[in-house]
């Protein structure tokens, strides 16, 4: 049995705190539900924007918890608290630079201060990371953004096989030259 | 009092010699002028490409002069005197790549070799440093393309408050979610 | 007498061990034949996805055979295997992130997936290094993404002078300011 785990790590001081409640992690949760049509699992976190919490967040959703997938929210802007992408760095093994410019050039078609978010993805292992922003209005726009080449990714790097609605996001898998 | 200053440089063997006159730096200057409708005060620098001058440049400007805004001009191309790019990475302590993909890609509206530019941005403390080309035709093309976001990158990294003349350059500020 | 010389690595197990047959190596010969109408010389290698080789295959191009472009295909997506960009990060001097972009910005009006691809591209002494994908029909889309930029950048890293087809690619070179 292959089950399919996707990590979802919001990243946010005050949310972790109390001060407010986390809008992001469910924003992701509810995204994958209407996205993916195959039986999926989530496993959440809510961390403080603190790098080594947040390294050690990741590597444990794809090492122990077996996440094919982990995204965060959150702590990517230019601010002094902003370390995901710094902390994202150093736990993946391959960065994918592709996912950050996409998400970024999607996002810049909305707001010129997309330019400002330093978010990326990479591999660790066989699980695919991907920083999402921490707006809850922003998620589901950089992951329409990327979402058509994850299952491929997925597969590539030895995962579960996703699949999608089509109507929603179609999955693209090239065919064998 | 919360002075803002923004630090020029403009990195140039050549000009920083005497054998021509610096043009990029008095570019950006007439720039500011144009688009910023706050006072601010240019502190300017003229160098020539030598890496450790660069680096101890910027982070004058930043530490000492307390410049919220350093922009370079000069030295972002393949050859081997171009080092700005590398002299900024030292000294910056969160690198934005969404400012050099965005002005690449503006660039490459223009011309082709837009991609040999490796002009990157970044934030060092409470100082934001942007890399422009050395050409003074390409400079505000490539201001333009990321000005809208820096005077909210500034509020980010606790500068002071910037404004722009709204018919030159939309300054945006995302509302609070 | 300065000769025109061009690398062409395709990286790939199956194909250095035999299992099928070097499409890509072909496929990047075919291209300068039809794009350059310079005399240039092919010196082509077929390795394994080996990051000590890709290394000492790149670094050998550049230094020994004194190619001023050395091009390679294959190993650069997120699979374990495939590490043709860290091993040409690894021999570059400088990195040239707007050929990546540029590829990937092209490519993604094809495919999706194009956002997989981690090709870079960079400056090793008096060489251009570029990373192309590993499938034959994606080649010649990544190289006319890039190829108008290609003859300038070897000019001022102190290579030969590359000449286009003009009607294939327009090679630009900016007139001096």
């Amino acid at each position: 049995m292959n089950e399919i785990r996707i990590g979802i790590v919001t990243v946010s001081d005050r949310a972790s705190q109390g001060v407010y409640q986390d809008q992001g992690g469910p924003a992701i949760i509810q995204y994958f539900q209407e996205v993916l049509n195959c039986v999926w699992e989530p496993v959440a976190r809510l961390i403080a924007d603190d790098q080594p919490t947040i390294e050690a967040t990741i590597a444990e959703l794809c090492d122990v918890a077996q996440c094919c997938l982990v995204v965060t929210t959150g702590g990517t802007g230019p601010a002094p608290r902003d370390v995901t992408p710094e902390a994202t760095r150093a736990v993946i093994h391959k960065e994918l630079a592709g996912f950050g410019e996409q998400m970024r050039a999607i996002s810049l078609l909305k707001v010129p201060t997309a330019i400002l978010s330093r978010q990326t993805a990479g591999v660790r292992g066989q699980s695919l990371v991907i920083n999402l922003p921490g707006k809850p209005r922003a998620i589901a726009e950089c992951l329409d953004a990327v979402m058509p080449a994850v299952p491929y990714c997925i597969d590539l790097i030895g995962g579960p096989f996703l699949t999608t609605r089509p109507e929603r996001i179609a999955a693209f898998r090239p065919k064998p030259a």
